[in-house]
């Protein structure tokens, strides 16, 4: 398996002290519009790629999934995620998620939440969650978006006292690698656009049910600090779509 | 009906002198891309929304619809289409789109090309398409891309050069009128959100059958001045879907 950036100690350190570590799906400014998309976890099984700490595998345990298989290709990510649960309905395995081992048509529902973009093919992705899922299951996903990744260095433009003036895109039919810096870390990512995105799904057999770009929760706009400017430019983009048959 | 910019003579003047009105479709960066996605035209009754001179309408006779209504809000665009053709079964008709007065169900399909972002409504543009088309009727349309109206002012960024820096992207969120300068002319249009457009067509029962962000077409690329900066923003964005009953 690769090696993951989560799994380089200091990393992960600073990693774990972000509010969407800390604060799980509360501090996670997406979480009210995700939570919506979701499917009705109700009896189903679920497969969650790039499980993290785990938090959307309880929270689907919580809504009464029957079997909750999360992997993540960070083993410390892994661990974090099995410390905070007892709960042996829920698996949690460290494992590469664009080689997937599990057996057709198993799950009722693929969910993801921010690691698509870390991987170069999504057409693969599509493949292996169409083989997966059971006919009319449903694959839920966040990534960043297009705009966001499109030019490269995930910051804003500054002007000279230092003020954003505006966010850049540039590169935007280029797709491929991006080197980004966060928490302090050079990590690579995979810009693709939205026809990309949208075309990979539609060409593996899934109907688009929901596009989303979520804007930050009122109530994050006066007491998060930079916020506002999240109504500047859209971060993510938040899909829900089902297999047709 | 309220005063459009076409009609202003000296603006028309201009905009007649572009390549997509000099040479039509094949003046058209996104012709290629849009040609694709467009319905399959035999035996249809179609409807064109905003159809300018009429170049699409014509498309659609030539590929064997059997008859063709062209609306435009431009008493000077619908002249001069009428001037384009002789063919009886194309009607014009000068008419505020946002307003549509035909029988229910009497489309196969309707198309409409680069004229929604003029108006304030995409979700009454849906209710009013979905009236008048028939049940699995299509849909297809292009827009100027959410990221080409968000800022506002529509022009790049550039260094203290007079190059290009990137393209800005400004109040994503907020959506609404704009004042952008084009031919010279200041002109209103309406920014919305990827997600409000996909939302309100999935909303009135459509299902999305296609998104293409087109890239300006390899032959144009060394040919047309400045059509390689087109790959580094997307400037439109293309739709097809289809009503689901």
């Amino acid at each position: 398996m690769s090696k993951v950036i989560y799994d380089n100690e200091g990393f992960f350190k600073k990693y774990s002290q972000m509010a969407r570590s800390k604060d799980g799906l509360a501090g996670a400014g997406e979480w009210p519009t995700l939570k919506k998309m979701l499917p009705d976890f109700k009896g189903q099984t679920i497969l969650d790629l790039g499980c993290g700490y785990g938090w959307h595998c309880r929270y689907a345990r919580d809504q009464g999934a029957t079997k909750v298989i999360g992997i993540d290709a960070s083993y410390r990510m892994i661990e974090k995620a099995k410390e905070m649960t007892t709960d042996e309905t829920i698996v949690y395995l460290c494992h590469d998620i664009q080689d997937l081992d599990f057996d057709e048509k198993m799950f009722d529902s693929v969910i993801s939440s921010l690691v698509f973009h870390y991987l170069p093919s999504f057409e693969k992705i599509c493949d292996q969650v169409k083989k997966v899922l059971k006919p009319k299951g449903e694959f839920v996903f966040s990534v960043e978006h297009p705009i966001f990744t499109a030019q490269g260095k995930q910051d804003w433009d500054y002007d000279d006292e230092g003020n954003i003036r505006d966010w850049p895109v540039d590169d935007y039919f280029i797709e491929g690698k991006r080197e980004a810096v966060f928490l302090g870390e050079t990590m690579t990512k995979y810009h693709r656009t939205l026809t990309t995105y949208l075309k990979d799904l539609l060409n593996a057999g899934f109907e688009i049910l929901d596009v989303q770009e979520p804007m930050p929760p009122k109530e994050m706009l006066d007491t998060v600090p930079g916020m506002k400017d999240e109504l500047r430019r859209p971060m993510m983009l938040l899909v829900k779509a089902r297999l047709k048959d």
